[in-house]
């Protein structure tokens, strides 16, 4: 058996495959910043992220009612068409374009670079396509933008803390079921494991969606909360706006939490 | 031809394997108390049934109308919200979680395991998370929760002879797409067959849940009927209790006869 | 590269595969009588159709409003909410029950066998099941059983070369997606491709329900017209019978022909 | 580790492979003429932007209400039920159909083989086999064809430049899935990425019907808009017809630019 257990990870594990993925990439370095690779990245992300808020907002307005708004359900076709889209979005998102820059999307992944780095890399420069994003919506559709609060991250609670729950608990399943799903344990175990790993981080952020919307509005992401707030600019947007980023901040902490405890990503370290 | 035929399934039989999957680990055992992976399938099994319990039941609380309760129809957009929504559940936590821990969430496949050790672990700790899964929808969702009787399965059919009936089946619906998408001897002819495994799986709850729900309310799992009812409280939800722990126990028998008598899980074994 | 393009496929062709799929099984044969694989088939060939006619009739319950029937329309989440559920269904079955008994679910495949088996079986065995699977739906659900009209296929449309036209085109759109996924060529071609093949056969059911449904009510097997039919037993039911008949035999018959012709099933016959 | 790296690739870069798969056809050539995988790759094509048109138009048929047209939104389900059969259909139009022919279903991957070659295509053979399908609709279906306008690209937006944009957009979603998820790159970093592609490419159609359907009416194909226009026949339908190309047109521009500078399709060029 020369090959059997073998051939699959000395693949993987390859260099070359680090540098065009570009996942080991150093965190601040000069070098880098001459490489095509580090560059493509960031072409990738920023569409990546304009694409999620441009899909995501359109798809609000176009199935949204204006009537919907404050009242505590919007109908169940509604809010399926906006969980449909969302995690739609960020299923073809992970499929196309993490094994290029990461997917970072504003974020969501960072929290497995460890904690510096994603304090440092909040404030990211990513917001600013996701503010693109929100933007060329606002431009092309104004009535509709207007009467649904330019899909901003409302509150339409009873208590701030709850919407503040549902926040930190949506992100920590999303990154739950990117940690899990790609484990490296499991992908050292079986190779064909990675093979479907969009699928359950796209049913994820659907499954927050149809759960969540009603009582937090789904935020999930402190860029996109932020950027639609940006765009949309009244004083309403900014009332809960802390709920959309200290929120998703504790479920991440959790959900590194559970990354570095349960799952241990660094594999066979105790048969080493 | 020395890699061919070989290559996987060598891999895949590894003893190593087994440890990390916790398929093989004893029934009762000191010495696995003492194993990290023995603990991880403990927390992860955990998460999994409390997830299941929160996204279905918030989901259930997001869609569904107060008018719809009593009605032998819900509308044919909230049924298909609530079977979205537990199918996809459910995939998602198979694809995330049954390479780690088995993925008992709460009793299903144990029928795997032999029905000595599917009696004993029936009044299983499981239930445990399922309950604070509901307890935390409870809390933070008052007003819909009691609205909408908790998501608690309460019969609203003619006859409670034909709700047992349909969660026995239900019961043996998703058994059986659970055993013939594992299958043993499958996997042993064709190493990629596993893949897409946890799709049938999800999508048999999708369907169970879009042909059963107007009939028994779909409980097709006693530790979420009984975790339900127990956060619940009020009497109309320990009525016909014992219709979502006699249906799926009947299914769960039948579904373990199909996958001894008619699967035989022991590979090639005339062939031996 | 002693292995390269040779280890997959030299697996797939042993005879141990094709004994345990019985897909090479002779036509009528006594010796066949005494293999487990043969009786093994015929029972996952009756709770495949079976479940068929319980999981789609259950759903058509569950979804349709009695005012539906007769008006050209049934409204868009009651067709949504049928295609998803026939879809999901042979999805489901296609994934756990093919490598077992080749999945003729009421002879759907049996054209790939050649046209002379496929005329000999129409009048096949398999229609039990499916008449098992609508009476345990009449049985149980009686009402809304009575008021739907037991979800057979009725006419409502202008002309009946209408109905029998959609019939066939809908059968042929089924068996063009089952060929091409299945096509030997590709398969020899690239090994994975089959992997994702119940996916496309699923959504080619989910999208003729989606076109069809209003204009012939969807058919496209005469086992499910049939038995429903025979079931439901008044005689608006036999009516158009016919059509759920002439249109997916002739439907079959062009999609048998494309096969034998367009994608030549004996791969590389011209380079051996 | 004389297999690892090379096997799979090896067996991809076969000649054979690209003669069945007819990638590398030369754009004129008399010797084509007489290879059989060229006259299956023509009727392949041609079924399939026959059942492209097929099954889009008769869902709109089937799901929109006369009453929509004209309205900015039509209802959320309705919208559903468009966006999934299109997305659908071209999954499994791509799923079946890319191997033997490189699918171009109305020019959509041309880009990809250059621009010359792009502007020679467009008044394509093909549009022939789109103006089969819609004229099947309606001959069968004349009531509802003529009510909801042949299902035609009308313009219902404020200004014509805002409808351009969103066509514009729109194909540039897709095609920029359908580049991302057939990197050269990352197929040859890891084989079993292609596996799931059609499913992006699904959902990217999927998600621009949800997002622009109220906004560009979605034609995102001259081939489509120009078949339903052809056959529908009225002058409102030519009114904006040239949005429904100019816009793809700049859109497949900005995809084929993103795809030689980006992507860069040679893979491992500076390291030859």
């Amino acid at each position: 058996m020369e090959v059997g257990e073998e051939d699959v990870r000395v693949r993987l594990r390859s260099t070359e495959r680090d540098e065009i993925m570009n996942r080991k990439a150093p965190c601040f370095g000069v070098s880098e910043l001459k490489s095509w690779s580090f560059w493509r990245a960031g072409i990738v992300e920023f569409v990546a992220t304009f694409l999620y808020l441009y899909i995501s907002l359109l798809t609000i307005m176009a199935v949204k009612k204006s009537t919907d708004y404050g009242d505590i359900l919007c109908s169940p076709e509604c809010l399926q068409a906006i969980a449909w889209a969302s995690g739609g979005t960020i299923f073809a998102l992970v499929y196309c374009f993490s094994a290029i820059s990461g997917f970072h999307v504003a974020f969501w992944k960072l929290s497995g670079h460890g904690f510096n780095r994603f304090l440092v890399l909040v404030p990211n420069p990513l917001d600013l396509c996701a503010i693109c994003g929100a933007a060329v919506v606002k431009a092309f559709n104004k009535t509709r933008y207007e009467l649904l609060h330019g899909g901003a991250n409302l509150a339409n609670y009873e208590s701030e803390f709850i919407g503040m729950f549902f926040e930190m608990f949506g992100t920590f399943v999303l990154l739950y079921a990117v940690f899990s799903a790609t484990d490296a344990k499991r992908n050292a175990i079986d190779s064909l494991v990675p093979v479907l790993s969009p699928l359950p981080v796209g049913f994820a952020v659907f499954l927050v969606h149809m759960a969540a919307t009603p009582l937090s509005q789904t935020g999930i992401n402190p860029a996109r909360s932020l950027a639609t707030a940006i765009i949309y600019g009244k004083k309403e947007a900014w009332e809960d706006q802390w709920i959309y980023w200290i929120g998703p901040l504790i479920g991440t902490l959790f959900a590194a939490l559970y990354y570095q405890i349960v799952l241990r990503p660094k594999p066979f370290k105790s048969r080493a």
